[in-house]
């Protein structure tokens, strides 16, 4: 399975592309979709837009994960990152690529451990469980890839535990289940 | 020239055409993009931009104007109407059309001449100016023409002052007047 995490940002989003086998993990591309400083904030979206539908279009992964936001500084900064990340959910569902999405929280948990990590140590759990020498950088690249960790090990967890409660013959198999693609 | 205004919601977009001669104005199509309201979140999005994408493509305008935000209740509807609004600058964008902001409080003053004006009197300016028998509806459509008409108020009252300054010999035309189509 291979899964793409986005971070969208309006400066950067940040991309990463992990191939899965549900237990080891291959780091397939990472980057950022850096906007030119002084474009025109419309000119921004279309560069971000455009950036993550060639990327969509050349790894074709399998699914798409964005980190979902609930908080901003202010409103004036909450308006700006929502149209940055609005292009970036465009591009997955335009694409037809399933989309999931987590909150900061759920994805520092399920890669660190911990709801309140620093950036730091999300990025230090991406290397080691992309087995890299170094934590892949920029920090946007780090963050999408550990969105996309996230959704490996939520479905992976989820399908462990649907399949533990089969054994235990709770109740058949759901459909998500059956969906499910390792 | 033919200028297409934008109201943006994740709900209901708000759109509506205005050919002008610089004088007249004359209604070519308003409505609203309305998004199922039990779709997913993304689903909207691309309900909205290919809407958008389909209504400039059937019009070709000269341009487009679409409303500006600073202020929103909260920062979760910031984050909701950032979303809405970057799918649909996104596709005047990407289809190639001059965009052009204006905040709610010049759109008021001028079509209204008043930046506090309440909806129903946007409405029924909107309808004296393009010579209709009822104020278009829905508001989201009536907001849009307003949107347009003051793209076309601003640029004619802005040519009429470079013209002005001109003929005081003041300095010589500017690119952007040469630029300007009535």
């Amino acid at each position: 399975m291979k899964v793409f995490g986005i971070d969208p940002g309006s400066d950067r989003t940040g991309y990463g592309c992990v191939d899965t086998d549900g237990s080891r993990h291959r780091l397939v591309v990472c980057g950022a979709v850096v906007t030119p400083p002084r474009a025109a904030f419309q000119e921004k979206l279309l560069v971000i837009y455009q950036g993550l539908h060639r990327l969509l279009a050349e790894h074709r992964p399998d699914c798409v994960a964005v980190e979902n936001v609930f908080y901003a500084r202010n409103v004036r900064s909450a308006l700006k990152l929502g149209h940055a990340r609005g292009v970036a959910l465009l591009a997955a569902v335009a694409g037809g690529y399933p989309l999931f999405e987590y909150t900061p929280a759920e994805i520092k948990r399920t890669v660190v451990g911990y709801g309140r990590a620093e950036k730091a140590q999300v990025g230090e759990m991406v290397r080691l469980l992309l087995g890299l020498d170094t934590a892949p950088s920029p920090l946007d690249a780090s963050d999408a890839l550990a969105t996309a960790i996230c959704h490996i090990h939520s479905t992976h967890g989820q399908a462990r535990e649907v399949l533990n409660e089969a054994a235990r013959g709770a109740r058949r198999l759901p459909k998500s289940w059956r969906e499910y693609r390792p």
